[in-house]
């Protein structure tokens, strides 16, 4: 065993009346909001959400998908699933501003050897990796390719809510060995409470503070716990912080970048911004795309499933017969 | 000082496998939901409301307020305003159910001494007297006029986020000395998280415990936080959870009753014929009147403030123009 289990945990980290400068906020609006689209957002909102987290504080932010063109042909998906230095670019200029920025590379669904450039030539600061518990093996050597390019990483690990402690335990030991900055709990189905991810909370930062790494926390809105969630992390010790604006995401969407603003008390964040681009950007984007949490998520989060059968059923014919839902995935054999 | 200090509580209460029998679940969406349209249901919907509350194991359901019909005239108030008995026995017959029937009675706006008639004249079980914290001894003195008349009580001391402790704990010990059933911990504003509600709900327990009192929880959902705050004081001790279907209320609403019964473990809880209520009633009623979060009510929440100005903004013409908003209230003196 490493010497990880020696960490001894404060019952919370901060105080009333200050602020932990090791909080970042990363904005993954875009990323998040493209599996919504398939990552299909024109340039001014892209711009609109950049600005916006440019002026509000925002650490980081995430601009889309490290995806594999042969995965996610371009012509079924934007430009935002791919991430090229010249979409970026186009955008954010060379990114003369305190924002870093992001992308996300899947394990298994990212050329990365040739798409990630070297960090030299990219106006990309950090690559998120996420991953399946089975894929951990792949992920590793996705970290220290990212890492060995000269990038800061983080390893998203994803639909933890179904795997067994033990298993659990030995990738977060197996990536505490890795040069990866970062380890994000990830509520994929938005099925964890309270007490759930104070656990995990508390797991993740005994191997992470033991290695010199940070937690990350990455909530989804389906029993309305996503805000309430990334606080009990953060009180806890949770520094790297993910949400978007008006919680705009895939299924129930996530943490809205708002309400966490708000609550922060670092005095370099500002809600007013963001309050500009949701009522200049988000607003009209309600009238073409729905998120947000609806019964069917609520269902598919309590039974600790993916929502994909909640989504494709709210496309469908009676998206508001919820009983017919509710019969079809508690019946299920 | 009373014995109550010596009270030691536990970290929690319940454990992951049992379920609480001192859990009660009262929905107030007919009484809550009343301050949106003035209590105008029709009687189809608050019978719908009523069989669903029996179907899915509800504890009680809040009818709606005892009101002076000098302050809040007929004309301008449906009868859910008023809960006269007849109308009251309209819709649930001699309430032959599990189900009990509770209704608000406003200190100062009830003529409890007419109104309120003896226990065994009426098909109300519980009287909910909300109070704020100066009116506390006409209070008292109406918990005691129904108490004598042989209802349970409840005493709902409101807007306590902008109570000074001391006040407070004062205002406790004297409601400890009455002859009221719970004490219900009420987040008027929205305003509360994790961490406040814990403490509060750990000083209201100390209280009621040492009292053989039970502790109430009533949430708002200007914060996203009306479900994460209900079950954050449950865990602790809290026993009579408010809750409203689909979090019809006032402003930013309350916490779901569907979310609710969804958590608690007691297997006489189902959930389903809230959704079937939900479908039926809920969604075309969203046609009708609107509630739920919007950016306004995180604004008056954050900021500690009753939701009004929010309520009146989302009424006028720029129900959108969050900058405006925003500014209006951060810049008054």
């Amino acid at each position: 065993m490493a010497k990880h289990v020696d960490v001894v945990l404060p019952e919370k980290k901060g105080s009333w009346l200050t602020y932990r400068p090791d909080i970042k906020v990363l904005d993954c609006t875009i990323r998040d909001g493209g599996l919504v689209n398939s990552c299909r957002f024109n340039d001014d909102f892209v711009r609109a959400i950049y600005q916006a987290c440019v002026a509000a504080g925002v650490d980081y932010m995430e601009m889309g998908y490290k995806g594999s063109k042969d995965a996610y042909p371009p012509a079924e998906y934007g430009c935002w699933k791919h991430c090229s230095e010249a979409d970026l670019r186009r955008i954010v200029g060379d990114n003369d501003a305190d924002l870093k920025l992001s992308v996300m590379a899947d394990v298994g669904r990212t050329d990365y050897h040739t798409d990630i450039l070297p960090k030299d030539q990219s106006v990309i600061d950090m690559i998120r990796v996420a991953t399946y518990i089975h894929q951990i093996p792949s992920a590793v050597d996705m970290i220290k390719a990212c890492h060995d390019k000269g990038y800061e990483t983080t390893l998203n690990l994803m639909a933890i809510s179904v795997v067994h402690e033990q298993e659990l335990e030995e990738a977060l030991e197996i990536l505490c060995q890795t040069e990866v900055g970062v380890i994000y709990l990830v509520d994929s189905f938005g099925s964890l409470y309270s007490e759930e991810v104070q656990a995990l909370t508390r797991k993740y930062l005994k191997y992470a503070w033991a290695s010199g790494k940070q937690v990350g926390i990455h909530t989804h809105n389906n029993c309305q716990l996503a805000y309430a969630n990334t606080i009990e992390a953060l009180i806890l010790g949770a520094s790297y912080l993910d949400a978007t604006v008006s919680g705009l995401g895939r299924g129930a969407g996530n943490c809205p970048t708002e309400l966490l603003l708000g609550f922060l008390k670092n005095p370099k964040f500002r809600v007013r911004p963001i309050l500009q681009c949701i009522q200049e950007h988000i607003v009209p984007l309600r009238k073409e795309i729905s998120w947000g949490y609806d019964i069917p998520y609520m269902i598919t989060g309590q039974l600790n499933m993916h929502p994909r059968s909640a989504i494709s059923f709210l496309d469908g014919a009676t998206p508001t017969d919820y009983v017919a839902f509710y019969d079809s995935v508690t019946t299920e054999e």
